[in-house]
């Protein structure tokens, strides 16, 4: 097979750009940083979707949807978060050819009309905990963009929860990042995820703590795949988010935020593709067995349809590809670059032996397997290749991650993986120095890996890279 | 029960607003015309997607996502389209902090971008037809709103689809027309539609045919619950949709589009409310069943639990509230308003009898059924009432549904329901004589009822009313 991409040793930016293109999962919009979804991409989007949204409903949060458009002013309530968002806004001045009295601005993020609808609805404490989050579309303005990992428009989900005490929204901030976020990421994405806090100078704006979920990618730089934010009291003072306790008294909510987005999508691109293009995880994959027939021949069609049927009947989301009168190698480069976890082939001389040929992109074998056992066998291989998947991802993360002890062997390490540094042996002066270095800290975790409550713990240790 | 709503006959437009705020299905935004769809009104969008992105799917259209803001200069390709368009623009000036080289516009629809892109994936004929959707927001400015019926931002899907023939696309404009909307609102909504051609008066900006479903609403007046357009060559042109065809030369495609809105949740609340507040078709339901304490006592907690277990293993979808601290009239209240299909209340009374009380809201009935019994008279009352929510409307439709001959009766007979008079005694003049009166025509029909292909046929009816 001619190479149709640059191989990522060579240059992994231009891989990942050859992958966007050919597996024709996204394009540029008309305007500046927008992004043009295709239903090859849209397809693992809507999968993400729907996996996500049954663990978020499972906490007992509901879907709402709120408006698109946000008054300045509002943006202007809380200090930290005007002084983050300012810079990235997008405004819209007319309306209907007219002047508008004020200028609003597309929403950046909700928490600020968000906080203004929780101040109505919350009146007692019986109304908490209030527990929302929308799927929908936010806009940030980028000066550099890339499809799927920075573009100016993004979709995403935004949770907002108010809660009555600090513990209780503290606990929920964490339950969004293990048990929807990394339990999602490791289980449906196959992408092992670091859990850890980040640093003051990493947090969100407005927000006490941020908690993130990081990826490793391919060329052993980091990504960002989920943050969910303790925003204490910040919020709920701005936009006088208040209720009566049981105590007879008004006291103001604890409010909490977390997102995942679009980005998730190149994540799952550079986390598992490989020369030859995607590899998409089982769990996930819109299309996990891709029936094609070789080309023309008595019955082939027939069997084809059969196999795709009963695929189909085992509960595999399968498609079939009948079209003979389109070159082979054409449609398996395809196949190949869209990362279908197994390719189904068959062919005159396939049938005339009782046999189809199994393809599995992820182990990347190939076998005759009697017509008979091609369910089960794809069946077991779909299972097999969402756990190997997951621990190939483990294995390269563990080999490119180093513990160091000082700021320098950070940056070095970094280089080519991630470097695990004490905090104390960092610090914010140690973590502007590496900057310089475009290396930053990822997390702050405790040493056995769990997530701390807080950057006030001791014993912290560092996890830094370079990263998207 | 002390009336919470205002009464249907008294003032149905107030009545409408009391069930938008008191089932706390919506409320205004911040910015003009732009609106807050709560929890319980987002969980009946949410159910109608996923029931129309079934039938969507099912005539082989993919989904995929297409920039928020479109270049002013696309919006003014199509001559019809910019002009229909332009007076509903938001129009977006700054973005980072600085002015834009060429102001940009909010999607009020997408034809245009979309049409762009399709130019690029189109080449040869293999290519066609090309199926989109998308599942979005979009704006045009409105200087009268109503919460979910005319809203200066709302969620719809869109579909573009480009073909290689006028046959192959009017086709598929009708398929969209009867096998998705029509045979979605029929049998998931409950409501019975009207199929029919609008006038040139009345067409989409830059369509052949505008295709229609009209409903009526519990006040005699219309609503167009969704549209699917047959654009021609227009779109085509002006994008330069082309492709190669099989006899080696370029042609311009044919293409279509079609949407429907979150504008249906306001038409579910009209077609089926009564005094007491919503009243949800089964199959739409988000809450079929809801299970409620009458108030405590020894055993009636579990007792619930137990029903709200056995009728989700039924398939049913089941709410469990045991709130036995808050007062059980403010909460049946609250029930009737959200239109919960079916109650099944229980107390210690009941539960001493070893029965429930089985509340159907459609109907109206109460009665008391053996605890053993209770998941199969829900289920039977949940497909019964189904039927008898549509059957009613029809009813009403029928009822009101009046045979005229002249432009001064159809003004007449407007004002309690639907007139149908014989296009040829209408026409264009007679159109705009009766718009003086608020009164248009909402569909062409053949007289057996079904939907021309064009409004150059003989013979047609005009459906005309009162319209939202």
């Amino acid at each position: 097979m001619a190479k149709v991409l640059t191989p990522q040793d060579e240059d992994f930016p231009r891989w990942y750009q050859d992958v966007v293109n050919k597996a024709e999962l996204a394009e540029n919009g008309p305007v500046k940083g927008q992004q043009v979804i295709r239903p090859t991409g849209f397809a693992l989007w809507e999968r993400m979707q729907s996996r996500m949204d049954e663990r978020i409903k499972a906490t007992g949060t509901d879907n709402a949807s709120f408006p698109l458009l946000i008054p300045q002013s509002y943006i202007q309530r809380e200090a930290n978060h005007v002084e983050g968002f300012a810079p990235e806004l997008w405004t819209v001045t007319h309306a209907g050819g007219r002047e508008l009295d004020e200028p609003v601005v597309i929403r950046p993020t909700s928490e600020t009309v968000i906080g203004e609808y929780m101040a109505k609805w919350v009146q007692s404490y019986r109304d908490l905990p209030l527990l929302l989050n929308q799927w929908c579309n936010v806009m940030r303005y980028e000066m550099r963009t890339r499809l799927f990992l920075r573009s100016s428009e993004f979709l995403w989900q935004e949770g907002h929860t108010a809660h009555n005490s600090y513990e209780d929204a503290h606990a929920f901030t964490l339950r969004i990042l293990h048990d929807v976020y990394a339990d999602f990421m490791e289980n449906d994405l196959a992408m092992p995820v670091l859990r850890g806090l980040k640093t003051a100078a990493e947090r969100f704006a407005g927000a006490l703590n941020t908690f993130t979920c990081e990826a490793m990618m391919r060329d052993a730089k980091a990504l960002q795949m989920g943050t969910s934010h303790e925003l204490g009291q910040n919020f709920a003072k701005a936009f006088d988010i208040q209720y009566l306790g049981a105590d007879g008294k008004q006291h103001h909510c604890w409010t909490t935020s977390w997102g995942t987005s679009t980005r998730m999508v190149g994540g799952l691109i550079m986390a598992h593709g490989d020369d030859r293009g995607l590899r998409v995880p089982p769990k996930l994959a819109p299309v996990q067995a891709y029936v094609m027939t070789v080309k023309d021949g008595e019955g082939v069609g027939e069997a084809a349809a059969a196999l795709h049927t009963e695929l189909s009947g085992a509960g595999i989301r399968s498609r079939l590809d009948n079209r003979s009168d389109m070159a082979f190698g054409r449609r398996a480069v395809d196949a190949e670059l869209k990362g279908y976890p197994v390719r189904v082939e068959i062919g005159p001389r396939d049938l005339a032996a009782g046999k189809a040929v199994v393809v599995r992109r992820i182990e990347g074998s190939k076998t005759p397997v009697p017509l008979e056992s091609v369910s089960k066998v794809v069946a077991e291989a779909l299972e097999a290749d969402q756990r190997s998947l997951y621990e190939e991802a483990l294995r390269f993360r563990r080999e490119r991650t180093t513990d160091v002890a000082t700021v320098a062997e950070a940056v070095e390490a970094s280089a080519t993986g991630f470097a695990r540094l004490p905090w104390d042996a960092c610090g914010t002066e140690g973590e502007a120095k590496a900057a310089e270095s475009a290396v930053t800290v990822r997390c702050l975790q405790r040493a056995d890996g769990t997530v701390p409550d807080s950057d006030d713990e001791k014993d912290l240790v560092a996890i830094m890279g370079r990263s998207y």
